[in-house]
């Protein structure tokens, strides 16, 4: 089954300590919907100008990504500009030009709109609500957000809250939200605002999946070298929703399959880090997917005797 | 078996955004030795005053640790006063008066000095050294550390490197030590220093465990609430020492033993947060501890499909 997409396509310039790369392929939705197409089909909702590149276009369709919701228009793709410290755990935004992402106004197709897994990736929250709006029976309905929207749409993420099944976000802006400096804690209150699951991603130290009655401890795949950082949420978010479209039989999902659709997307957040922008997942094979997960689960794996 | 374990013991005056305690047992000995005292009994080389209760040394008594190399001297225990700050992540000295402990100088009576698994928790690594000279054929040797040693003995931390096993050390120390950010890249760094095993402990996030040929990610039990982080690494230290010399039968230690062990230690280390000082392991319980460790694995498990 496909699973529904919709988020920020950008044209990046990044520059990490080591290297500097202008008009790189990024934006919330880019990174999701390539993670996501590993496990499912994905219908895609964005906005491009007409100097995006059909090369991009091409790759998307490639990965079996349907661009019937992305809207391509007069005027330039949404540009972001950034630079990353030495420890690659801090960034620096050095511009943002959001062109025609401006007047954005996400529209389902109509074939999209019975979606019944869908990933309302970073954008704002008042998108992501008028997208969720546009859907009919949504079964698992995913939102990513960042620490901006805390800071400036606060009540339209509360109201957002209220209508998903999980949040992803990251530990300072769990702390953000929640005014609590103990993630686990954290995670809970976020709960108490709406969504059943929180996944709270700590970077290289893995991530926490809270649900009503279970939390899974995910551990990060061990990386001694980190090229761009940029987009690791949005492929962990990808891999998430792809998994469980791939999964969705109509029934409940459990939190089995909830566990295994954080590991998925923890491991494809972990190799498209290795080189910069998607270079990485244009390459990446699913066999290695399932080998660095095995791989992961035997690094992180004890017996009690 | 034994396990030997030298370090400090203290009275502490610990004051927490929610509490404050005069007089407390404290001391990296003095944790290190109740833990590892869940699977091993202990020899215990270290120092006190005149004034330490003997309420602490019927305590010590009564959890098979042995007290021969303990020096009871004329003059004042260790004291050392410290206060945790809103997170519990950080921490500030109000104190220290080293008392007796300036002129300690760690004796090993002889019964002590064919200890097989030795454990030298945090205390100067001059004598640390000193103690290892007069061991005569340990198989397996676990150094714990700190930023002080990095800052003021460095050398002397480097001599003691290429003759342990283990170091036991958190991030913020690894990289001081390394000068490597990244902790993958600061892990492999020590190892090269000379220890073949390398426990990095990164807190609420758990610890990795570097070996010379396999790596482990030990999840950390998750506390909505921490009352006193005190002790909590040296806890950690115990409890690894103590289980290798649980399971110490003259063969080579294993990667899996080491997993295990590493995993109990985490795991006392997060019942010995939940109280002050050292109150919580007066009550717990071998039977709790083994139910922790169980419930972590089942949060911390996933499958591959």
């Amino acid at each position: 089954m496909s699973v529904l997409i919709v988020g920020s396509v950008a044209l990046d310039d990044i520059e990490t300590p080591v290297a500097k790369h202008p008009d790189l392929l990024g934006g919330s939705a880019s990174y999701s919907a390539v993670s996501a197409s590993y496990f499912s089909p994905v219908n895609f909702v964005g906005i491009v100008g007409e100097d995006f590149s059909s090369a991009h276009l091409d790759f998307f369709r490639s990965r079996n990504i349907d661009l019937e919701g992305l809207q391509i228009v007069p005027g330039k793709t949404f540009r972001w500009s950034g630079k990353y410290h030495t420890d690659m755990n801090s960034r620096e935004t050095l511009s943002v030009n959001l062109n025609v992402f401006e007047t954005f106004s996400p529209e389902l197709p109509p074939s999209y709109r019975n979606a019944k897994i869908v990933l309302l990736a970073n954008i704002s929250p008042e998108l992501q609500n008028h997208v969720l709006d546009q859907t009919t029976a949504p079964r698992f309905v995913i939102a990513d957000t960042m620490d901006l929207w805390i800071n400036i749409a606060k009540e339209e993420l509360l109201r957002l809250l209220r209508r998903v099944n999980m949040l992803i976000l990251n530990d300072g802006e769990a702390r953000q939200l929640t005014g609590e400096s103990n993630l686990i804690r954290a995670g809970q209150a976020i709960q108490k605002l709406g969504p059943a699951y929180v996944a709270l991603k700590k970077g290289e130290h893995g991530c926490l999946l809270f649900g009503p009655n279970d939390f899974f401890v995910c551990p990060a795949y061990p990386l001694a070298d980190l090229h761009d950082p940029t987009g690791a949420g949005d492929t962990f978010a990808g891999g998430v929703a792809g998994y469980l479209a791939s999964q969705d039989e109509g029934a409940e999902i459990s939190f089995e399959q909830l566990r295994q659709a954080v590991a998925y997307g923890s491991v494809l957040a972990s190799f498209n880090v290795e080189e910069f922008s998607l270079e990485r997942l244009k390459t990446l094979e699913f066999s290695e997917v399932k080998d660095r997960l095995r791989s992961l689960k035997a690094m992180s794996s004890f017996d009690v005797a």
